[in-house]
């Protein structure tokens, strides 16, 4: 058992949490809380720490591949590692998944390719519950500019309650350049955009990318006017836009209404 | 100039931020940020609280009723009043309005009640974001249990971006009785559930009332149980739930879609 908060392991971990640059130089991130440890996918982990009591408890939920990685740390050294107020008791090391842009963009099963592209999101909560709902939502892949928040913050990976196992996503060094080339494809790419016809009047049926833009500015100029569509969603009172998230939301479950029905 | 931060309405508004008790009390809450100041109906402000720098940068786009309740403040003071990262250099104490539960149930010039019931809620960010959409959305009143975190929270205030202005709203001591004595009325009453009827399969134009739980536990069973209808959002892949606020999110747009279509 380690009981010493200056083990090297540790200390590396507590390095994870807060440097996004040293998760990117050893491509793994963490992964805490045991309802998303338990759906941690097999070859993704490397590293598993819990207390003898979370141990005790949850023994029987874990499955033999993480059960065969488990170091057990003292109480103290498990709180020193997590930044919630009330720790679960486990944190695990996983790997960064690679997925290239090829695959992210990959027609699903009988799906066509239902893809969120993120410009320079910022709030980790709101990219965490976009990974979360894009799943529910049947969203094939998220493509996001490499400004956009790193989606291995623990904030985000809590908040995607585990999607972010499931969901394929890549960053690219230029989002509008990546638009452009998808718009020679048959490919429909829309932004969200406050000058923009009801979103209502389109086919997302066919393969389609939805452009969302950071929290406080929206999309770049240069990204909405490189997308086929400006779209908007309609607003009632005196709302001058909506959150990110939310607008994610409109746009993702419409698609899904029309492929569903 | 307020240049001492041991005044006593410095030392209030410190109060009025961290206690929900307090402003009850005093039946206040505060509004931060050039944004929402501007937005205070004019018989809801009480106090103003500027810098002097940014009253010269803002002068022109503050209404007079708002400006002539000005009150400089030292930039020192005015950061030890907030609680943000970098203070936006006003702050505003603003009375509570008081909407009873039958105000909130009103019909709305031609549209018919579509209220959101939010039954204990815990998360500020998601209430915030709620009142957003909503007005958005068009929903014409939100009606909220006892345990639903306080509405003039200040993240929640932030977040609701001055749609806390103008959507009507209350608290109500048990909600499942209220939910109760909707049934008997032309009302249709639908808990989000997730073991329930896809939600496309009701008619939104009649008065509609959408109830949204807790995010970590759903609704109550009691509550549930208590509605008409039982209404599922269809989920893809291994989603358990949404998160609260996206889930109200696609409720409310599929009704805000059938009244408009």
């Amino acid at each position: 058992m380690i009981t010493s908060t200056s083990n090297d392991r540790i200390k590396q971990i507590m390095k994870y949490r807060k440097s996004a640059k040293e998760r990117r130089k050893q491509g793994v991130f963490l992964v805490e809380g045991i309802r998303m440890f338990v759906e941690i996918p097999e070859t993704w982990c490397q590293e598993v720490y819990m207390t003898e009591d979370f141990l005790e408890r949850h023994q029987e939920q874990i499955p033999e591949y993480l059960l065969s990685k488990v170091e057990l740390v003292a109480p103290h050294v498990m709180e020193a590692m997590t930044d919630t107020k009330t720790p679960q008791g486990v944190i695990s090391v996983v790997s960064q998944p690679t997925c290239s842009i090829e695959e992210v963009c990959m027609q699903k099963e009988d799906s066509e390719p239902l893809i969120l592209a993120l410009e320079n999101l910022q709030d980790p909560g709101n990219l965490g519950t976009i990974v979360r709902t894009a799943e529910g939502a049947g969203v094939t892949g998220i493509v996001m500019s490499r400004e956009t928040v790193d989606i291995y913050n623990p904030k985000v990976v809590r908040a995607t309650m585990g999607s972010i196992f499931r969901v394929p996503f890549c960053y690219v060094e230029n989002l509008t350049d990546w638009i452009a080339s998808m718009n020679v494809r048959e490919v429909g790419t829309y932004s969200a955009h406050l000058q923009g016809t009801s979103f209502y009047d389109f086919d997302y049926q066919k393969p389609t990318i939805f452009c969302i833009g950071n929290e406080g500015n929206g999309l770049t100029d240069v990204l909405s006017q490189t997308t086929k569509h400006k779209i908007k969603i309609p607003m009632m009172g005196n709302v001058e836009s909506l959150n990110a998230a939310t607008a994610a939301t409109v746009l993702m479950y419409e698609a899904m209404r029309q492929r569903n029905s």
